[in-house]
């Protein structure tokens, strides 16, 4: 029995488990599944892909909603208020949260998971984090295969959920349908001091804590950014970007910010934005995640590992052109066996 | 002697030739160096890495001016004027010309060429339109390479000039110095529709055509950019970007500009931000070119081009994952020959 069970726990789950376990939205094999998904082991990775193949045909059909803001702007305390709000409604939510600047085993949206506490103890919701660091490319290609396991597993409803620093913006926008921005009201000089681009990435701004004394704040906040958007590039064709207020303990404007995004998904399925924007996003990834792949291939090869630090000293120094080095270290890589 | 001359035109020119012409300034040698460098036969390629890696010492003293601004900013007039005031001052002028728009030969920017016709006089003055279009990553690196031409036959101005249009800004802004952005006072809404990312990418933005009746509104629009540039981004680090205003008419900011740009390169040189920004430039341009070249190789590859569409194809509909049309393009394309 022990011999039985020892072998059992060595053994892999067969793919058809994991298919089925998906089709029944067992939440204990989809984050099997996700686990085998993001594994850089070889096996774990082929085996993914096999899963993949198989539940492609389920996947497609969520709404895929992109979450960010810098720290402190309420991101956990709206994503657990709406989310509860949204399984009341019936929906499934599946929580997805990249942070860049953390590893899988710490960092601060890991601490976010034990914070949505309560959305966490619904039956129909899923929370995950993403993990990131490590290799290139990886962030981009395990989320979106998160995505597509959590749509086969029937979440119809899915947050991904970002820290407004850096690039994982403009990663998350594409592979999002809908990006909504959360922030509060500042120290006044709020508005200048956020990027511009930024609000060029999203189809909605939120500005969170509009409650007690803070409320009428709030409401002026929202009103400069729906003044400053009209200045500003759409993110999405035929949509234009709006403000809106909430607070995430009264619960007030949660209802708004439903509406908005029904509005938004059915416009953009209606004017056709919405599938013209998820074959591109498909495609770009497909070529994104090949250029990656080149470029690993590429950077680390022993050989190339070996020599670039060289040439780089080199080129500095202006010992060495840029054509004779790149010529050089490209044909030593060719060269090579792969 | 029919026969001979015959055999010296087919002959190519030897490279100490070449690199004995550029040494001396001959305005003729260097422009048939910047042909092989432009030139996309593999003989040339190699003649002009050759010759290149010969000059490498001389080059890298010059000021690399970067100049942009849409169709009509007056970008031709003040380089005319303003490069004739720098023949006048002393100063060896080369005028580089990119045109993301147009082939070699035809094109807006060549036709600059004439009507920079003064400037063309000189004898100090150098102006070579940059080839655009065509093969991946050929402008930044024909256009950095004619730089470093330019510069080891002793032209200490290089202006950069582009069509602020699309990516050409980003590209030069990697190969120049100081970024000059050029415009007109407008229909009052010049400032709404420009690009606010364009903004954060100069040192300073000169208002031109600032003479006779429009001097006024000139000096306004200068203004409000000065207010607006205060809330943006800096582009170089301890550089506050600033706003003046010339006319290529009367001649009235010009030495304002100069006087700008000294302190420009005497303060990032004292900073350090200068060599700090040229030798990351220098690595950029290291890295982004392996890139190009690993993607070109992989892209053009007979395989891939086969494959290509119809993988794109099977991942639109659903029927392959991402990961898996990579893995299977990938292995396809490295089990080849190169």
């Amino acid at each position: 029995m022990v011999a039985k069970r020892f072998h059992k726990k060595k053994k892999p789950i067969p793919i058809q488990e994991y298919v089925e376990g998906i089709k029944a939205g067992d939440r204990t094999i989809l984050a099997k599944a996700i686990t085998l998904i993001e594994s850089n082991n070889l096996d774990h990775f082929r085996a993914g892909q096999q899963l993949l193949q198989e539940i492609l045909p389920l996947t497609g059909k969520s709404m895929r909603i992109g979450i960010t803001g810098v720290p402190g702007a309420g991101k956990s305390t709206f994503i657990e208020r709406f989310g509860t709000e949204l399984c009341k409604m019936g929906k499934k939510v599946a929580v997805l949260a990249i942070d860049p600047s953390s590893t899988l085993s710490q960092g601060s949206i890991l601490g976010d998971k034990t914070r949505m506490e309560k959305l966490s103890r619904e039956e129909n919701a899923f929370i995950r984090p993403s993990p990131s660091g490590g290799n290139l490319g990886g962030v981009h290609r395990k989320t979106r295969e998160t995505i597509l396991l959590c749509e086969a597993a029937g979440f119809d409803m899915i947050l991904v959920e970002t820290v407004g620093v850096g690039q994982s913006e403009v990663d998350v926008r594409t592979m999002v349908d809908m990006f909504l921005l959360l922030t509060i009201t500042g120290a006044g000089d709020d508005l200048q001091g956020m990027k511009k681009g930024i609000m060029e990435l999203v189809d909605a701004i939120i500005v969170t804590k509009a409650d007690g004394d803070n409320k009428e704040k709030a409401l002026k906040t929202r009103n400069e950014y729906n003044q400053i958007l009209r200045l500003l590039k759409q993110a999405t064709d035929g949509w234009g970007t709006k403000a809106v207020a909430c607070s995430s303990i009264t619960g007030e404007g949660i209802n708004e910010i439903w509406e908005l995004i029904t509005k938004f998904f059915a416009d953009t399925k209606k004017s056709g934005v919405f599938y013209t924007r998820r074959r591109e996003q498909t495609i770009d990834w497909l070529i994104t995640s090949i250029k990656e792949r080149l470029e690993q291939s590429f950077f680390q090869h022993e050989l190339v590992k070996e020599q670039l630090p060289i040439v780089k000293r080199n080129v500095e120094k202006g010992k060495l052109p840029v054509s004779i080095a790149v010529e050089n270290l490209l044909s030593a890589y060719f060269n090579q066996e792969h």
